[in-house]
């Protein structure tokens, strides 16, 4: 019934990235055959695994039927000898190869995997994104997101946080203002967790300072280029902060670990993508939300006053004015009015109406939001009655607040969207592998 | 409308551990009111925070005003000098202290936080997770995970893979026989994923090494102290091996990865847990299926000829045997039926009624499932074929196979179990923050 298996000994297999250190010597590699070339008797096969790009050489009469045997994507394995050849990839080729495959003949790929561009629509791409993400340059942003995450964790453990998991499941849909995905529980009616906010702010009570790397999920109905209905939060909450500076503060190690990280583990990816890992300064610029008005008020000759929120417009002139003005191409804006934040951010001290709490604009985009939370219950039962809102669903939330909470704060970062405006996607989704959105729920 | 921030000023703050190392200093901890006791003209304040306890001294007329006036996990900054004393925790305690309030007074826990051992049940404990959590006895477990997550990265990042985020919701509820959450998809129906297995294979095509810490979900109707409704699974799938002892290879460098970052990381909780971290032998022992059968009726008398599974018992019975035999808490069995193995699934060549699979056993406990999987298009059809399922569901996963894929396999590991069994628990739920079950859908 099934295929007997692949009568190929094992060898001990070399990656292509190590094939100038073997020059003169034997060895196996492995991989997916990127691109093959047939002249009259002599063909070339570019084989392609996690490091690169190897080339081997065939020649004589057996040539033309090594190369057409193996239509590209097929998975071979090739024996040769390492050989010195400045215009092979890498500067070395293997001569005299035994090809053999390890997958039957691949079917062509929905696009040619191996040009320089990729010669498809991003539909094409996320429909077929399987075979599509074998692309290298369809692949690099991912190896950018997981260095990012790696510099995140790395970050954070060195501060003594701990690692949280937490449901993605809840009995009620009152976190924000965002649209749920409801469930069927066991019969009953349960949702989509939108954040962890309420558990890792609880968790501070237990661990003081956590973090969480996990999915989130919004219903949002718009179908954007930055908007997705699963993306990963990487979510970190602290106590015993005086305020959210102390919140920013941390942050700013986070970013400056996460940067850190691509340049080490993901210099290939960024180099294929032209993209430009920023430079983190030591003290991020910042900027109140009021003052931030006064400067675009000034310079556009809009009349802002009384505006509760910044335009994506506005964020973008602010993100060129910080570059500008700082050389900074991360801008926190601070102050927000409470109006627009959740119920559970802290009142700046003397000034009401604005919050402890923050944004940082990342080339013109806001990537993270943060700030300081109330940490006494009573602050929260009088803010809940303030906004109209029953304490019943938050229950318990709110217990945890009424057995001692320490000052706190946090921040959540949209691993997708750093992804995207690291590696200048005009796309949210090609920072995603299998997006999901309003139309999409395969592959 | 909401309370004035804390006129406490912000102290730079030391943590208890510290404490020891500052003898003679005058320094400021912040943390929970653990426990306090009020003697004639001297009350001893217990402040418990991450690292620690410290213990206050707060002599004269004002004592029993300062222990009356914070009750038990009123959060606290104690400004005082470090003084030495053997039999304060850590040797030393602050005496002459300034006490202050950081949250207000905390509302009596639902069992106290401070006796050596919990009063309570596990449903009281369960109900009330974000208090009951702070108690060290309870937290000390996920420190353990936290630390063994962290282990289970470093040895995958140090041998290539790359960390990848797959989709949590999925069109079609394919994937095994456990039961699934329906969700209601912008009108459309869609499901909780039970296991990333059809994405990290596909995945494999595009990193060859991959994997992910996430949470997976099953709708499991029964009520027991092994099962959870949402648990993180940590997963790694891998290309180019000879068959599944590669995949067995990489699952040993990944266990030492995660006891020596548990030892590490996490050495309080384990002591305080009386946890016995396991050696992880160079090689761990292995039994093939068939040959577990027949030791199983020797040495039991039952007759298993025919069995396609290993009840619990058996499991336990090997385990003991391995222990015993070749001193190892691990125990690898390979080659179960293909009957009870998913349809992605390799055969043992030349035996195709057993598979090459392995269950690594834990303590008595299966605590790994995993194996090489078909690689080959026609095989899948053939196998879904001969299960009498038709190929259409899988459509998007199948086509990865059709473009060629190397041979490959991988493993699944569920977090709370390895938790749960190196603890000690009696029930997964103490490996879990917020489980979630047929009766538990909050906090």
């Amino acid at each position: 019934m099934i295929s007997a298996p692949a009568t190929v000994p094992p060898a001990r297999r070399v990656l292509a990235a190590e094939l100038p250190r073997r020059i003169g010597h034997q060895v196996t590699v492995q991989g997916w055959l990127h691109r093959r070339r047939t002249l009259k008797s002599v063909a070339f096969l570019i084989l392609r695994d996690r490091s690169g790009l190897a080339q081997a050489v065939v020649t004589g009469p057996e040539a033309a039927a090594v190369a057409g045997g193996h239509p590209e994507e097929t998975v071979l394995q090739i024996t040769g000898t390492v050989t010195a050849n400045p215009r092979a990839p890498g500067g070395a080729e293997l001569t005299r190869p035994a090809v053999s495959a390890l997958s039957g003949p691949a079917a062509p790929p929905p696009f040619d995997l191996y040009r320089p561009t990729v010669p498809a629509t991003l539909p094409t791409v996320l429909d077929h994104a399987p075979v599509a993400l074998r692309h290298p340059l369809l692949r690099a942003p991912h190896l950018v997101s997981a260095a990012s995450v790696a510099g995140f964790r790395a970050a954070l453990d060195g501060l003594g946080f701990t690692e949280i998991h937490t449901p993605k499941v809840v009995a009620s849909a009152t976190e924000s203002g965002a649209g749920v995905f409801a469930i069927d529980w066991f019969g009953a009616r349960a949702y989509l967790a939108q954040s962890p906010q309420f558990f890792k702010q609880t968790m501070v009570g237990v661990f003081e300072r956590v973090y969480e790397v996990g999915p989130v999920f919004r219903a949002e109905p718009h179908d954007t280029a930055r908007h997705l209905a699963q993306y990963t939060s990487l979510d970190a909450e602290l106590g015993f902060v005086a305020d959210h500076r102390e919140v920013m503060a941390v942050l700013r190690e986070v970013l400056a670990a996460m940067t850190a990280a691509v340049r080490d583990r993901a210099a290939r990816a960024c180099a294929l993508l032209n993209a430009e890992v920023p430079d983190v300064p030591e003290r991020i610029p910042e900027i109140h939300f009021t003052r931030a008005l006064e400067l675009l008020a000034a310079r556009t000759g809009e009349d802002l006053r009384g505006e509760q929120d910044l335009a994506p417009a506005h964020e973008r002139w602010l993100s060129r004015w910080a570059l500008g003005e700082h050389g900074s191409e991360f801008l926190f804006v601070t102050g927000y009015p409470m109006a627009k934040r959740p119920f559970y951010t802290h009142p700046e001290p003397g000034r009401p109406r604005y919050s402890n709490s923050f944004d940082l604009l990342f080339r013109g985009l806001e990537l993270v939001t943060g700030g300081q939370r109330l940490h006494r219950h009573e602050d929260y039962l009088t803010t809940l009655a303030a906004r109209g809102e029953p304490p019943e669903p938050y229950a318990g939330y709110l217990d945890a607040f009424r057995h001692g909470m320490p000052p706190h704060g946090g921040f959540a970062l949209g691993l997708e969207r750093w992804t995207a405006r690291l590696t200048g996607a005009d796309n949210i989704r090609r920072a995603t592998l299998f997006p999901r959105d309003l139309h999409r729920l395969t592959p």
